[in-house]
């Protein structure tokens, strides 16, 4: 039997892959060898130019089939100059691990990967273990699980339940899972008048009357209180932009931006349906013409809690001595993906210095978590 | 006794002068040697990089004292390949005087300099004609037409009544006097925020919503119906700009812009208490800061109709047979300054082509502006 697989050497090896996103620095590869020694059946899926690992160990299409998913890929550094270390020299000092991905999510990655080696090693399951790690989570996501999922699905494999191991407490490890997350979409405003001097309005038709009308009426409304589950919807005005620095020029046209997070009482149609409704009952007030642009970047998701909820928690608070809460707050992540498929949950580190100068990881916590997703494995087959 | 000095031919030499604001290419000289010729005082008012003459013929503090105010700077001509002829040959073709300035107003300029030259030498009158012509109209203004009124006052020079020769008919030659000129004021607004994540809104303080809805109320607002001598008063949102390029990000920092065309039931004084006081209630409403910087770039003027119109709009109807309209309507003008001093009253020529390529007069109308000018002179000095 082999030594256990060490988790935060792990994450520091990943840590000196250069995988900022899209490219993969080696680091699916590095994976790859180490599961692929623990017996598991390895696939590249790579599309365009993103790069993409399956691996599964275990029967295809098993009836207990628990998936994890998570990504190698990395935000850009910025200046290494400004960090305490290379930002991918996965440095250990301070009883820490420092480095690009070293919280989001190298470690996550190793965690599970680490847990699953010695639990296929330790106590091979009746079933299968399966992991879908892509290279393009922080880009557009495009190739990146969508992907993974599309070619899973042709090929007639399978996840029963899956964890994201992306970070998900605040700021003490364990405190929280993710139960769902709420959805998002961006809406570019154009308002289109017609250009003339200020002195004389009635000649112009100027469109920022109008867009200001629109969007005071879009910002001051409610979209909802929330429910047990989610956070009321939020809308947030990101940019408006005319560009005319003629104080006594009437613009011809103006351009404003918005997101909303919104949870399950809307979906990106209603919503969207919403947005033009409000524009066109402005463009009839005002003559002014208003054309939206959407983008949806998920719908909202939750996976209610129950008996899979309760399994994650538990093995949280057995391994950090804190009972997590269920939360579907915070940005969107590959979850949205994955819960088109099967039941998800995501649980991970502290996700404070993510995206950040010096990110950086407790080594301690990449312990506890690797012994959460053990547990979480054995509770899985044991039952 | 001299031949009567040709308008058209003082145009054509003015056009050939490049004055484009602030720089005088002779124009002020060429003035100062036809009216020194036909006896009267000149003096050069320079202040700091601009140029002006003032002239009277006549006694000082004469108890009649005919003024005219007028500029000869231009605007630049943009690309002189676009112009069918130079802008500053003063080509004649098709009855029409062609060039930079040929409308705004070195034509209004020379009409009124050639009358008054054939006036004080035919019929010397009782009393002082004086001009106060600038180098600096389309530029910022400040040292122009005030520096002449400031060293005016200071020297005991003075004008009983004014006679303004911007362009003032909107199509027909002789259709319209301004009697009047609407303020104007800039208003620049600045919210400031906190910056966040799109995704955690009540971390942020968005200053967005806080900026459209103060210019929703601002450009909503209807400020007043006009009056028996003035359009309603106008407020043009001209810019707003945010700059924010990130769809996730919650700005700190947005500002617009925007311009008031005020009548005579406002003064710049009460519409900045206006302006300061909707931005202290939606501050107060949103907790967002709302700074205002407030230009006013001239208040309201009216000369109320009576004996010094009435002389104007004989004048005018004699020479071009149409009975002239009095307005208030358009931009400002140097008579913003003038009134302060004495009555003022606009007129001059068909402005359509002014500040465009291909600018240009027709000849015929000089020779009618002269002989409007030269009316108003005798009937000035006869009563
Ligand atoms: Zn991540
Ligand atoms: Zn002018």
């Amino acid at each position: 039997m082999p030594e256990p697989l060490d988790a935060i050497d792990l994450t520091a090896r990943l840590i000196r892959c250069p995988s900022v996103t899209p490219q993969d620095g080696g680091a699916l590869g590095l994976l790859e060898a180490e599961l692929t020694a623990a017996g598991f059946a390895c696939t590249r899926v790579d599309r365009n130019e993103t790069v993409n690992l399956f691996a599964r160990w275990g029967a295809k299409g098993a009836n207990r089939s628990f998936g994890f998913n998570g990504h190698t890929d990395v935000v850009p550094p910025g200046d290494a100059a400004d960090w305490r270390f290379d930002p991918f020299s996965g440095a250990l000092a301070d009883g820490k691990l420092w480095g690009r991905g070293a919280c989001d999510m190298k470690s996550g990655v190793a965690a599970f990967v680490a847990a699953a080696v010695d639990f296929v090693r330790e106590t091979p399951p009746d079933g299968a273990v399966v992991l879908a790690i892509t290279g393009d989570e922080e880009g557009d996501a495009t190739d990146g699980t969508v992907a993974l999922l599309d070619w899973m699905q042709a090929e007639g494999e399978r996840m029963t339940h899956c964890l994201v191991g992306e970070p998900t407490c605040p700021s003490v490890m364990g405190e929280m899972i993710k139960n769902g997350r709420r959805g998002s979409m961006t809406a570019k405003i154009e308002a289109r008048g017609v250009q003339g001097h200020a002195a004389y309005p009635h000649r112009a038709k100027n469109p920022l009357p109008a867009l200001v009308r629109l969007l005071d009426r879009l910002a001051s409304h409610e979209l909802d209180q929330g429910n047990a589950l989610f956070d009321p919807s939020t809308l947030a005005l990101t940019t408006i932009d005319t560009g005319n620095p003629a104080t006594n020029v009437i613009p011809a046209l103006a351009r404003a931006t918005l997101n909303i997070r919104f949870n399950d009482l809307h979906s990106g149609a209603s919503l969207s349906q919403w947005l033009h409704d409000q524009a066109a009952q402005v463009q009839a007030e005002t003559g002014i013409e208003l054309g939206l642009t959407i983008k949806i970047s998920g719908e909202s998701f939750v996976t209610e809690p129950g008996d899979f909820t309760d399994m994650v928690a538990n093995a949280v608070e057995a391994e950090c001595g804190i009972r997590p809460v269920l939360s579907t707050s915070g940005g969107t992540s590959d979850a949205r993906f994955v819960k088109n498929h099967c039941p998800v949950v995501e649980f991970g580190l502290v996700g404070q210095s993510m995206h950040k100068v010096d990110e950086h990881v407790e080594t301690a916590h990449i312990g506890q978590l690797k012994a959460v997703y053990r547990r979480i494995l054995d509770q899985y087959f044991a039952g």
